[in-house]
């Protein structure tokens, strides 16, 4: 049996981190929903960039740049960080370069990990059949809002968990995970409905449309597995 | 309406903190709940130290001393940590100095706050009613186990903020404070059931006896407010 450990914040990471564990990151609203949609979308690879700076590195270099902070486009970027952005006539065969307020810089974070996978509810199923074929020491990561715990990405890792428990090659002894796998189990029946209490839920109100919060909500509606590998996300299944 | 926010780890606290704001330190196994057992069972003071060279320094100094580290006794220490050895006998009228795995570090790093209150199971009632009759925004800080995430503060912070919102004189739109009300209500209808999954209960089975952690999850069975003002925890009420 493999160990499920859970990460509520970028700043507690120092304290799960290991050689030999498999990273899932989660960034529900919206960066890890968003890469499964460019992935699915075609794009070839994205390029997460931790800093405003480097994203206008990136874009000065040439790249398609998707760039927001705290929900706002960047005025040098192409355009923003919504899975509905993302779309085959803009990303297909593309390298697309990719900044975020949260998301991306987890990326940075865990990269010594020894394998990197980007999960959301649009990728569960896929994303844990490979952990369940594939099994070995793992640590959920929530990047949270400005490092602070948040509501949408411990959900995601407690229904991650539930079903890789259920599989029977994992379990866990982490007081996180048992935490999100009841509150999982306390939102699953009206997930949407419970999101309503999520802050980052009500600071996007404004700028991104139902939709696509929806999106972001919808088990399996982008069901790839996008991997961070050597400097890149691309495709793993 | 004051504002109600929870921080599920001490690594996390520069997030939360604010001199305006009042703080109630969360340590349920088990500083905060020995500590309302001593000031019950009439201790004059208590002298939270940090580290062990400091309860050692204390010690030398002509305090009593109750420490442990991983929930074992010191070897120069007087007594441990547990709620049952703060007796009349051993603490009445008299200044204790006290040191922790986890809680007494706490202490340490919220002292810029206005207000520090000491909260835990055995005194919710006279801790809620006081913050109800003294509204402040307030952060309930949890001490968690060597800065992760833990069950059992997590669920008493949730018992207190669940007070405080009924009151409507406080209100909350934190992520963690939503997910602890939401983990309380689960727990609460069979609490020591509930916490047979808390990894740190686990921790302490071999080390403390079952009436101790029983004690620690009595609601308000050592109903005493005790904060700390410079340097020393007394009884506020």
């Amino acid at each position: 049996m493999e160990l499920i450990e859970t990460c509520f914040s970028p700043l507690l990471y120092d304290l799960y981190k290991g050689k030999d564990k498999t990273v899932v990151i989660i960034d529900v609203l919206r960066a890890t929903s968003s890469i499964c949609a460019a992935i699915k979308a075609g794009a070839k690879k994205i390029l997460p960039v931790a800093t405003i700076e480097q994203a206008y590195e990136a874009k000065q270099n040439g790249y398609i740049l998707a760039a927001e902070r705290d929900g706002k486009v960047l005025d040098f970027a192409d355009f923003g960080n919504s899975p509905d952005l993302f779309t085959p006539e803009r990303v297909k065969d593309k390298v697309i370069a990719y900044s975020t307020t949260n998301g991306t810089q987890t990326i940075e974070l865990v990269k010594d990990a020894s394998k990197i996978l980007i999960g959301s509810f649009v990728n569960l199923s896929v994303l844990t059949e490979y952990m369940i074929q594939n099994p070995s020491p793992v640590v959920l990561v929530c990047s949270g809002w400005k490092n602070k715990f948040c509501l949408e990405d411990t959900l995601c890792s407690g229904a991650i968990a539930e079903i890789l428990i259920k599989s029977e090659k994992y379990n866990t002894f982490c007081d996180s995970t048992h935490a999100a796998i009841d509150l999982w189990n306390q939102a699953k029946p009206d997930l949407l409905n419970y999101l309503n209490k999520a802050s980052h839920r009500h600071r996007l109100k404004n700028i991104v449309s139902y939709e696509v919060i929806k999106y972001c909500f919808t088990i399996d509606i982008a069901n790839v597995l996008p991997y961070y590998d050597n400097g890149f996300i691309t495709r793993l299944l």
